[in-house]
């Protein structure tokens, strides 16, 4: 294809009829279109089973399910890898190793999927039982059968929960060595695979695994598959993840609900508290106003910034999207405000809301707070930085309901409960094995691959680096409209059926 | 009974062995001990049938079960009043004329309840499923059977949405009428029945009833039963109510949910957007900040103000009791809170906390404000008041959901619902007809009636004012810690019982 027809093409914004067409990617798409009833049925299979961490059983029958389909596609030594004392949330492993090949590449992604509010999804949808949809159902996409014999839409969407986050990722790289296999191909690589089952839990045993399992886990990269590609539609690479941590916070009023007639004026308000207490940790420019809560931010480099100003700007695009008009952090681009850590609410209740309303003060009022940090934060003193600030506001601050006696001697009582969380992760841009896989992902692709210094998203790869001293690059992708963490989570099959390619490019990388 | 023995029993506290032993009295009390089995299973067989305005298959059940109680007692023209065009919000209306009785009460009580969310009642309560308990179970009470033959202790509670607000106020009522034709005792005065069915609702249609039954409800009085006694434990006359309206306010992000690592810190977070307006609507000592907000009150007169005086004083108590050591508005007792408008935060959600919780940045978050209303306020003036302080925090105020066009155009969106409402009320204590009341509820104990200028409670007494020129007294007959309005409702029987000698006393009057 000459740089004429390429820029045409580009122009017109037709993803999907760009291509480096390869003889040997031309072969992994002709699979999939030969083969993608068998293909989406098998995935659609496993998104029926609930992935819930917590839900042992349901956890483990979602092992089950990827050991069979490793084993039947001949993937090696399929085992399950368990935490020390911990048999409840088992990441599955495979291999296959390649005569000849002088690197080892594992891929990575994980099968358990996000709590879920089944009545929050929308009509018709149920987080698991996958619906197929002609496209977005928020561009107006309907809920169609699935085809039997007709070849797939790939603008067709499958809602579940999981859909996009992450089993996608699983099958995308199991469907993407069967693809070698079944066309011929050869890996160039030692292929290892490794699906984590309790990353949306925090990865609180990961390290047991990665500790207990550390011979078998031995590579040259990890190929991370998680979150979505870029919202340009561009295919990405990632080099870093921020890091993640928790604060729930509940302040107290009464013990007891009451009328608020009654004592309305003179029992304190729990929900008023709380939020003159969340008011207090952003000023209006979005900036969060807890006292040292930048100070460990490291500079981006300037390769880093570098790759920065080459992102596609999104943001006017996005706003228009998801229907807003002005950005928390005043002044920034999405680009630039990812690479600052984060105090987001995550959720907020006290009393009820709607038709449940009552006319009550009511006892409590909790919040969610997801803290995302970037290199150089520490995830405990950042959780701490929100602690000392609680404090600061003049609340009497414990990690568990309050006694009788406390409640008569501080009138502001805060139960605050850290959670388990982790440190951002950065890889070198510029390392050789970077550049091959850069490269492999180019080959997919006639359009830019963006590179993006991290994910505005977590993941927990200081785990990879501390326990393997292993080096990590994500390779993400769903569409960015997936609705991710959320109701109503899809994937567009356009989406997962790339994301077979990329994988097997990576497979096959130089 | 001498004063010194009077003396002795208040300094021990046993309300219910005090009582100014009237031959009348002693027989309405022994009706009731001769009779309890009978009147508690009628009482409990009411609350087992829900009674939530909107279900008005059960609300019309709830009617026919008190018109079938009234018949059976003989109380005379047994009707439903119906609103102008509204089948399912019927008031139960009944009358007994006595020869001679120149003056004529009606006894007032709701049979609606507040909505329930049955998973936040304790274990083994359900709000349609009556149980009895030994004591209070916020103070170890436990479950126990409905004693069949053996009296009740009248500690006992009996825990059920509507068991003190405000069912036990009409099966006392219709209990006491009972109480004194089965005891050969004579009214003094003609007796009408009014019991509402939309109170918890707002009594939307009540004025179309008071209008197309004006005639019906001619009365001298109307005495009010609804609300608690005084936390002292005291009987208490009430008279006036605050008025009440509510202000719905929703706040809006994205229109989709965002993953919060992806979107943090440049996703405008509506839970953060609503914190940070209410906490501008009240200063640090639990003052509203709204302009105007307190200018309308009209202040208390002298006479108001020595009856706030002799008030016992339960602040002590009742933060003691409650679990909280400060009140909202800093240096002002309960009784003088009550006497000020309120703005208080019944209810508030943005996303979920505790195990739903998702790293999600929400759409929107929700809050439902309850404004309390005394003397000079006006329920629409006092929703304006609200709407223009939200304006001017920067929002773009709209009553419906917003449109891409509004999205796109202002930062700041809120979608501001006001209810129906309605203003104060209160009575001259200085009536003739007040100080019968007071005498009449005082011949029932030898302990101090507390005569309240206003309930913190709001009752739509406005209405009886303006359609049928009506006086009205409030008379509240259950305990102060009943859990009105919220999860756990319940009774104490000796309130019940003492309700029945209460109102047994007003029908009897001089």
């Amino acid at each position: 294809m000459n740089k004429k027809i390429i820029l045409m093409s580009v122009a017109f914004c037709c993803t999907h009829f760009l291509w480096a067409q390869t003889p040997q990617l031309l072969k992994v798409r002709k699979h999939f279109e030969n083969n993608q009833h068998a293909i989406i049925n098998e995935f659609v299979s496993l998104l029926a089973i609930p992935n819930i961490v917590g839900d042992s059983v349901n956890i483990r029958r979602n092992a089950d399910f990827i050991m069979n389909a490793m084993t039947k596609r001949g993937i090696q030594n399929v085992q399950l890898l368990f935490p020390t004392n911990n048999k409840s949330v088992p990441a599955v492993y495979g291999e296959v190793m390649v005569p000849g090949a002088t690197q080892t590449i594992i891929f990575y992604a994980h099968y358990d999927g996000q709590p879920v509010i089944p009545s929050q999804w929308a009509k018709g949808l149920s987080p698991f039982t996958p619906v197929l949809t002609s496209e977005s159902l928020e561009k107006g996409g309907t809920i169609i059968n699935f085809p039997t014999t007709q070849p797939y839409d790939l603008q067709n969407r499958i809602y579940a929960r999981g859909a996009s986050d992450d089993k996608a990722g699983v099958m995308a790289i199991i469907n993407a060595y069967d693809a070698l296999m079944k066309t011929g191909l050869k890996p160039t690589v030692n292929i290892k695979f490794f699906f984590e089952g309790e990353e949306e839990k925090g990865s609180d045993f990961l390290h047991e695994i990665l500790q207990n399992y550390s011979s078998l886990l031995k590579s040259d990269l990890w190929i991370i598959c998680d979150g979505p590609v870029h919202q340009s539609g561009l295919k990405q690479v990632v080099f870093g993840v921020r890091g993640d941590a928790h604060v729930d916070v509940t302040v107290y009023g009464s013990k007891r609900p009451l009328h608020s007639g009654h004592y309305g004026n003179w029992a304190p308000n729990p929900a008023m508290m709380l939020s003159k207490l969340l008011a207090s940790m952003k000023d209006d420019n979005g900036r969060v106003t807890i006292k040292g809560f930048y100070d460990d931010v490291i500079p981006l480099t300037e390769g880093e910034k570098k790759a920065l100003a080459a992102v596609p700007p999104v943001d006017v695009q996005m706003k228009n999207e998801l229907g807003f008009s002005e950005q928390e952090m005043k002044g920034m681009s999405l680009a630039e405000a990812i690479n600052l850590p984060t105090l987001n609410i995550n959720g907020m209740q006290s009393g009820s809301v709607g038709k449940n309303a009552s006319n009550v003060i009511t006892t409590s009022a909790t919040c969610v707070l997801d803290l995302r940090l970037v290199a150089g934060n520490d995830f405990q003193k950042q959780q701490q930085l929100v602690v000392a600030h609680i404090k600061a506001q003049g609340y009497y601050v414990i990690d568990r309901e309050p006694t009788d006696e406390e409640r008569s001697k501080y009138p502001k009582i805060a139960k605050v409960v850290l959670s388990s969380g982790y440190n951002a992760q950065k890889t070198k841009m510029d390392l050789p094995i970077a550049q091959k896989v850069i490269a492999a992902v180019q080959s997919t692709t006639d359009e830019q691959v963006v590179l993006m210094p991290t994910l505005g998203g977590s993941l927990p790869l200081f785990l990879f680096d501390k326990y393997l001293k292993a080096t990590t690059i994500t390779v993400p992708i769903a569409n960015h409209d997936n609705n991710q963490h959320a109701e109503n989570e899809n994937i567009r099959l356009l989406n997962f059926r790339n994301g077979i390619e990329v994988f097997a490019a990576l497979m096959m990388m130089r």
